[in-house]
């Protein structure tokens, strides 16, 4: 993005916003006049067709079909049915993939149920920078079982290949790191990890709608995410889990229950694993929840996630090209430069990240905060365009420039992730 | 209910039900024109309010608040705020009750908490007839853990005196039987446990807004529960933990993710648990689903629930009279007849049950079927009156008379409980 005159100006943005595939899908979504929203790596926007869907479930399916929607409307299957519309957007098969329960809980059944795998191993790898649940969820299931070590990459720490050896059952990443965006290269780390015997689980929280995943990268390893970032699912809209073919049958989860029976009606007293996928289900599913991420996926069947992924990349390149050009001297930029190792967002170290997070809000540009010192800013090509991203950048400048955020400490709860 | 002259009459019912001071709450729900809705206890109606609080949680604080709405919508404190208001519906006080995840979910919890507290021992306790989906959770844990012998009371085993010793680490015990109705006196059977110094985990799936619970009743122990039967949540709305203010910061749950920890937004790499119940959170809570539970609770906070709980023991007794005095010779009520040891169901066997609940429904009368020959008929008085009552065994009555169900086996999915 960068030209020898330095960052494209802001006619230069309109002009490729003219001209951009993507524009039309803009009008699909529901953002407040005069935002520039830049946190759909926290949490999507509202889907124009999500408000009458959702009306659609509570007024016509529950109102009206009552119990009767459990079967007329599909409820029953939505775990499956909806999973099997997330599974082209994260490279994985039909029939690998059930939605409901929180990504926390999913990690908890794919840790468990790839430890038990690998019986004779006594080591989980995961990353020191990985998403606090994630660590803790896989504290919460080692201290459960007993007997398992944890080692830590990254950081500062140790690099993957030095930790990877024979005892090793699991490897737990994010791809894309939720503070730095920087991106694994998953289907390339996925063999390292094989290649020593280990099973692999793929946090795609801030993958999934954020960039292509290949069949290579996905039906190898589990994998886990959530659906309210890029997906725009709506707020604590149901996660995924994703159980390559290969494991599925071998994998067993330790969350049994009616709903991952082989036939939940029989009313039988001892549980048996329902065949494929559907033994990862737990219990009832979250009818309503489903519904706006339904409105979602309409759109996503009608984009390119090349095309997302290409326009992301000049985003989030535009938004570094303008940092550097002109707060050079304010701000670190933390994300990858190089395009190849960076997720959908770009990341900002300032002293004070806090308190110019809150007077970007003011100003209506829309990012969030990570403690210590980290501004997020995320690149949602559905919806965001280069003039956008100009202005946005253009108004950090002011504000940095004329100080006129207040000198405040991070004293209240941020933003969820 | 039972007169001289035998059970009352469809006058005596409009009668009843034009001085019932619960009348006006029908009101406050939507249900369809010519239905009578018996199955309340498994998918509870639409609250009239729940529409438009549902369309304000997507369009303003989703659709313009966005993330904003995290702190300003109280979105993260809902699994509490929420918990809060379900409390004195279940006898619990406040700050006893989270919000969120799913009855199973949230059992394994409070049996892994329970568990942890009472490690010298190695029995789990819990009925033959419990809700399958309990005794698959309880499966799925004592196999992870390992060690732990099941010993099953009811049916044609034990009874609870007879497997209670000092190797008995906790019971779980649906109050309400989803089969039959057959309620345990919660009180004595906890201070039965108690006594031999186990601990005590109640689903009260069929008990919350059927009848009242008492501080005594439930502040002893662990509870668990949907509010999707009789407290009217919606289709897959969130369920409860309730884990007694005794046990807490001593019960310590393993599911830890990120919203249970002492400070979820400080993203340190070491799981420390939240004080009180907020331990018993895990992650990111299902924001569009506590929409209409919220309408529900609405109404639940302009009710008695003795005057529900009065109202319930007339309208399932009169239910039997009826049964009695008009098909005595065609069905077996399985529903204890002394009011005090029933919940808010009648159940009835008849060998080509699943067929005549089809007949039912398809004359507007809709319960529902558990394998292999119970029809079960919920008794909901905010929204259900006498004669209604009277209508439905008049019309189970013609369909029996008349033989108009086709002699069809259970083939096809039931609805979910």
């Amino acid at each position: 993005m960068t030209h020898g005159s330095g960052p494209l100006d802001r006619d230069a943005c309109l002009a490729l916003d003219a001209q951009d595939p993507l524009a039309w899908v803009r009008e699909e979504f529901e953002l407040p006049a005069g935002t520039i929203y830049l946190d759909g790596n926290s949490l999507g926007p509202l889907p124009s067709a999500a408000p009458a869907r959702v009306q659609e479930v509570v007024t016509q399916e529950w109102g009206a079909g009552l119990i009767r929607s459990w079967n007329d409307a599909g409820w029953f299957d939505k775990p499956r049915t909806i999973g099997d519309r997330i599974a082209p957007l994260i490279g994985a098969s039909a029939g690998t993939v059930v939605v409901g329960d929180t990504t926390s809980v999913n990690l908890f059944k794919a840790l468990v149920a790839a430890l038990r795998m690998r019986p004779e191993r006594d080591v989980i790898v995961s990353e020191a920078g990985n998403f606090p649940t994630d660590l803790y969820m896989i504290q919460g299931a080692s201290e459960l079982i007993g007997g398992y070590e944890q080692r830590l990459i990254g950081d500062s720490g140790p690099e993957l290949v030095d930790v990877l050896d024979e005892r090793v059952a699991v490897v737990v990443l994010s791809q894309v790191d939720y503070r730095t965006g920087r991106m694994h290269a998953m289907a390339e780390v996925t063999r390292q990890a094989h290649d020593v015997g280990a099973l692999v689980i793929w946090d795609l929280c801030h993958s999934a709608g954020a960039l292509p995943l290949s069949r290579e990268d996905c039906e190898a390893a589990f994998a886990i995410g959530c659906t309210y970032k890029y997906l725009n699912g709506g707020p604590g809209a149901p996660a995924f889990v994703h159980v390559a073919s290969r494991h599925q049958g071998v994998a067993r989860q330790p969350l049994t229950g009616w709903h991952g029976h082989q036939d939940p009606f029989a009313f039988t007293p001892d549980y048996k694993p329902a065949e494929g996928i559907s033994h990862f289900i737990i219990s009832t599913p979250p009818v309503l929840s489903y519904a706006p991420l339904e409105s979602s996926l309409d759109i996503w069947e009608k984009v390119s996630l090349d095309q997302v992924r290409t326009k992301s990349l000049a985003l989030s390149g535009l938004f570094i090209d303008l940092v550097d050009a002109w707060l050079g001297d304010h701000v670190e930029v933390v994300t990858p430069r190089e395009a190849g190792q960076r997720g959908s967002q770009v990341s900002l170290r300032h002293p004070q990240g806090y308190a110019v997070v809150q007077a970007l809000i003011e100003a209506g540009v829309i990012g969030d905060f990570r403690a210590p010192d980290l501004m997020r800013f995320g690149f949602t090509p559905l919806y965001l365009g280069h003039t956008e991203v100009h202005d946005a950048v253009a108004t950090l400048r002011r504000i940095l420039g004329e100080g006129t955020w207040e000198d405040q400490r991070f004293h209240e709860r941020a933003k969820v992730t």
